[in-house]
């Protein structure tokens, strides 16, 4: 019976005063554990701002991603100090935290499920800054949203997409990454000419065009390249023209090149690539028809 | 054998007296408990409202949504504390927490995954309002839904369609959004020629109508900028003119631009684009076809 | 050894008579768990028939909609009491609880997994319910069905279809809800003519025959406005009309204007849309085609 | 050392006397524990049979389903005092059912989580008996199966679609149902007319043909009627009109009056919907084309 | 400090025999669970084996498929009663069996969720032959696999398509089961007329030709029944027949009907349904078209 | 306190004799666990080779897959034996296994479901080999890619397509086996003939055809087999011919039968199917059309 | 009371010496787990040297992948050994490390769900490097992209697309590869021909034209082989010729192999493949159409 042996020595004087004496061992450890918490806080600081200042010299980390990471890294330790010294603390008192965690079981599951996703964002949003997936201004494609990044947090990436809309994303959708400003782009033409046409002429004008387009437009990088006839469809023969372009400037470049090529093919005598029909009028031989 | 000891203890003087003392001790303990979980919360209700207003101060936070979440804060505080109390009053008085949660282990099983939405409807909820991702009156497309915000929630958003329809959509479901009421709207206008047509002489006649309207249409915030040839379709040319338009008007900024682009096609007698066919009219090789 | 201290006992005289008492006192205490059950229950009861009462006052929640609430924490309330005062009865009388539901583990999480949705199914209807989603006879569109609410439950809604069939939907399904009932209704009328056609008097016999639709047709809640051309199709000019009407009533509304336009434009001479084709005849360049 | 202990005690008299006294107690707790079982099942029994009884005095539950829920609600009863009579007698023999379950941990999480569709098929039979969502002979629609209902069963529902099939779906597969043989259905009849034809003549026709069949076809519960213009397609106006006609009915009514609006226009010399084409011939521009 | 105890014991003469007699205890005991484990799976065969059969003699499983069942149901059993029994022998060693299930928890989580499949792909194997969803030589579709069963076993079935095609379906993949062999499969026959023929002549010829081939065709087991037009298309009037096959002969009959109608049609003079067009030639109004 | 009895011990002679011996007791014992693993390993394998080896004598299992399911065996076998004397060890020596188990919880959550993959893609490789599904050369299509198998790995396998791509496919991501290349294949041939030709003449000549074929192409295993008008389709009526061919050869056995078919139907005067319109041309009745 | 017993010892001499010897003892215990910790890593490092370098000896690992896999393995090793020694300093030093843990459940639990993909993604790429699924340079396709692979991680792989795009794909997305680049690719060419052409002359003509295109084009590895009449499509026959071709020239080859079929079947006087229809006009029989 603990409340009777309790009880026996509340009623003794030496009793009350070693409860006095406990009260006061309890209050001089929560004090310590506190000291302690801040003590290892700060060494927690110092090192972190050790291991994350020296990729910075290297120019592998830009000063401001390296704040953005410091401060989640910072963050998080001082979230884990304060976790673990409230719990010693409690424990201390008593408060039984086993006890009260068990009872909190269902709605923890539920709020431990509900809140996956936002865990899933940050880590996620880690990667992305630390590994510099796409930085601000830079042309993405994200989560089935293409567009020009306005905004990397944490949590969520904003992107502003070229229609003017404005893509709020939780870094968790975001699965894979595309970059459109890592590199040249590709400009791509394809004329149809008709079955009839000689190939080789077709082919031969292009190649010409392409000459004068490669001089007259800075924004080409590698001259365009007449690849030839990629495909044989109903209407007639698909020619293909590939050229590299500065990231972009791909699409002014393939409308430059698209009007010069028709031009050229018009200057030339090819004929414009309308749908033909080859037409077969009979009289069919059922009475009726 | 508890039950033994305990039995002797009844049948004595001292076991009843140390009995009652026990009972009243029991008492004071939960009444203690009470006041401890009151005087907590009434902190808590300092510190919320202290670390929510001073971002109020700097126009961070609406007026109306710092309500909002003071009140979610408050009423999680509330209930955390209520709970932690009543633990440690049953507890005190010997029901059994564990086991009894442990019976209740099946249905707290199905209870936690089916009330998961409701968790992660209340934390998508939060961040919608705390990072102030849309708000009433803005056009947004969330969940694959378009429409006027009618009203944002902690557990759904309202959202009223062009066509009427009120759709009410649980926050947990948002997981990107897309908002049309920050920045100017693209205007985006398509016009196809034939093949035969000119190039320059359309694009000419663009470039003047499009001068005319960046004075005449106010919407238009950056002037029609004609972008060229960006297609050769089976059935000709396709032109693009693209111009900024504030949010919300670039609708109708699309409707008058077209039908100006169209009359003035018209007047310089630039071809409407119906669907051609060069048809080549044969006798068939087999006899009886 | 227990059961050795347990033989020792019973055959002494004193341990008989302790053991009588024994089991006195936890029939006395199965009793005492009975009897507190009640009266929790019974001040549960008040209290929730308390909270959900002010609220009918406000008009905020209707008669039978409170009806069904209270019904439900009533007996959420009552399988709580019971559930709790069974498992510390089968305690007291040392059955063992933990260890059955430890054997019960395989079995439990089957179960627990299969009864999800059940939870979900009233959790989602206590929130249809308690919001006011919807109710009985408006028509909405839930789970990928449309319809007209035929009866709200905690489990399932039914809806009856246009088409005559009935769905029986679990709430737990439902994840956002579209109400066509609440407020006006768009009716939107698309109208294509001939590239030819003069756009402005076509849209001149659009405005007037609005001006007369909007007297004449009393469903119509904002009169019949004239958008102008919103599209370039293939065939021709596409004009757009918009009004508000009655919820309900937008389909009838559509079919009236929809006439009423077609009549006009057969009246001022606007030609019929049928798809056009330019055709060039020419004889083909290879000898035997 | 507690082997050192038993075998110490094991070597006198008096423990082997206490030995078989022991043997004998968990025996008799063993008989015991059977004999509460059966008690408690035949109370349960009775209950069970109290419980489902009245409901099918209102009319509410029919005498199968009732049987079939009772078998239900008995074998789960059964089992559940079998498996704690089970548990609590291997505990009282000491064999360690915790331990044996710890180590059955990982074959029993694949079995819970394989076994859990089967749980989800019996609770979602029982509630599609237990709501009479639909009976033997209904034609309804489930899991994107849509025929006749041949035998519904706790794990299985058999379908037989019109093209003979037999579908055999686990109940858990059934989220939601569509009962078409639960009040009328109605019969849609949609009929295009070319773009020069007179409206209101089409109508005309269309209504007195109705009012002909409302009289004649005995299985329309409410009589045909023309709603107008629904749309204004490529080829022509589309009209509408409805009738709401017995469950399974409305195929052979839609056939019906198809025939007859058909046959009336015929009479009444409205042309039939062939697809229009309007053709300009011209003389290409380009010299060889 | 148990292991002073322990080298205590270890150096006195009674310590050693008292070792000696406690591992021989040991000994024994595992010899007695290994007999007793004998024992009780000697008895759940025999009770297997009465269960199972009883319901064979009814017909209602046939021999193979009891022998299938009865040998998953006694190797479950066997396995069942190993495992316990050696968890029991380990725990008498003092192995710890616990201690290393805690440690094997990473991998234990992982093999289980990679087990689930397994158990799966048996309990749904088990229903199938159990429930004699079909039968080898049936033709069904399972998991949108069409074709002749080849051999159903507890893991896979498997099915051979028509093409040739062998497919190895692992029985958890089936959900729902359409069996095509269970009664009469329907043949189904769309013929389309022009829209200017008459529908009564053409209903009148399918009558006629469907009563001569009701008596000619065997595999028809309920006659050919004219539904009459079940679309109005773009084309021309749909009608359709439809009649009852025996299995696997729906197809050849469906043949046989088509061309037999296709025939009386040609005889009846009723027009082959070639799409039809309207031709509208006209002058284009603007100058250059 | 446990520290201070230690310390009291350590400070004495018997106690320092006492803990050496503790040492060594603990060594043996370590050494004893490491003994008994591998006597144990060393019948584990033996019992291996014995189980595996039966099988392959009865042609069941080629000598290949019995090496590669031995190999897999084996090496579980050795994990587990070792996995258990190392927790034993370490619980010997003292170290907490449980304790830095449950620390390694959140870690071994992400761990363990992250290699689930891994786990499920073992199991299904296994039963692949064990059932024999597929072997090295066959013609297959798994987890949506068609190819011949190139290598078959516990983890992966590697087929290479027609196209010679190289595919690599965790086992895990084959649900189903479709295999080619056990049985004939079918080669199935449509030819449409105009709704104007006698379908009697065409199926004659077809018959004739075939059995030409039949007797000229050797990989034909069952003659072609005509089976008639299988389709009435807009441009005419669609007839069939299958025939059994060996496999792998079905593709060359179509194309020969096609072209057969075509000749023969060219030979005979059937017209080839060309898409038909029946043009109506007619004046418009609106006024400017 | 422990802290009773606690003060009472305080207050002596000889409990302060002990406590002073218990920290000491405790600090001693901690530097020797330090200090074992570090000897097991060395040990370690060795190890797992030792057993990645053979397998390099024998050119089955590249120098570099050999790198990053025992860096992988290395720091997987380092932090496993440093969890172990922290947890087992912390249980020394008395913190109460499941306690916290406990208290951790809920966070830990969204932290564990969320970190799942962080090492599915390392175990893949484990999987990837060691089994060398493709390596830097080569044309793949994973995850629905394909281009050559710029870079390969442990948690990402860099692929640049034709067009430019860099696509960064998390590891743990990849399930399927597909490398082109290992063994020829097959060129494929389909050529449809009028059904009124003779198919063998067409035939001879590709024959003949791919025996010159194996001399020249040194691409090819395997000559064009001529399959024959692969389809009898509604505007002709389509005949098909394939090509092995070394790996990345498959679409070099496709279009010289195509230009020259395409001049090879022009002089030869094998029509263009021009869409074909028969049309039929006739008088419509209903009086207005």
């Amino acid at each position: 019976m603990p409340w009777q042996d309790k009880l026996g020595k509340v009623l003794t004087f030496e009793a009350l005063f070693a409860l006095g004496l406990g009260v006061l061992s309890k209050l001089l450890m929560v004090l310590m554990v506190i000291i302690m918490a801040r003590v290892i806080l700060h060494f927690g600081y110092l090192f972190s701002g050790r291991v994350l200042k020296p990729r910075e010299d290297k120019g592998y980390l830009a000063e401001g991603r390296v704040e953005t990471l410091r401060g989640l890294v910072d963050s998080i330790l001082r979230y884990l100090v304060y976790f673990v010294a409230a719990v010693t603390i409690l424990d201390t008192l008593g408060v039984g935290v086993t006890s009260v965690l068990a009872g909190a079981g269902i709605v923890g599951l539920a709020v431990g499920f509900g809140a996956q996703n936002l865990v899933k964002d940050v880590i996620t949003g880690f990667f992305i800054i630390f590994e510099n997936q796409y930085t601000v201004g830079e042309y993405i494609s994200i989560a089935g949203v293409s567009g020009i990044v306005q905004e990397i947090g944490l949590r969520v990436t904003k992107v502003k997409a070229f229609a003017g809309d404005l893509y709020i994303i939780p870094n968790g959708n975001i699965s894979q990454v595309t970059n459109y400003s890592r590199g040249n782009m590709r400009a791509l033409i394809d004329i149809t000419i008709a079955h009839e046409e000689d190939i080789d002429k077709a082919l031969a004008v292009l190649e010409e065009t392409s000459r004068h387009l490669a001089d007259q437009v800075p924004e080409i990088v590698e001259g365009p390249n007449v690849l030839g006839a990629v495909d044989l469809s109903e209407y007639g023969v698909v020619l293909r023209v590939i050229a590299q372009a500065q990231p972009m400037h791909q699409w002014g470049v393939e409308r430059r090149l698209r009007k010069a090529y028709k031009e050229a093919f018009a200057a030339a005598g090819i004929e414009a690539p309308y749908p033909r029909r080859v037409v077969l009028l009979k009289e069919s031989k059922t009475p009726n028809s």
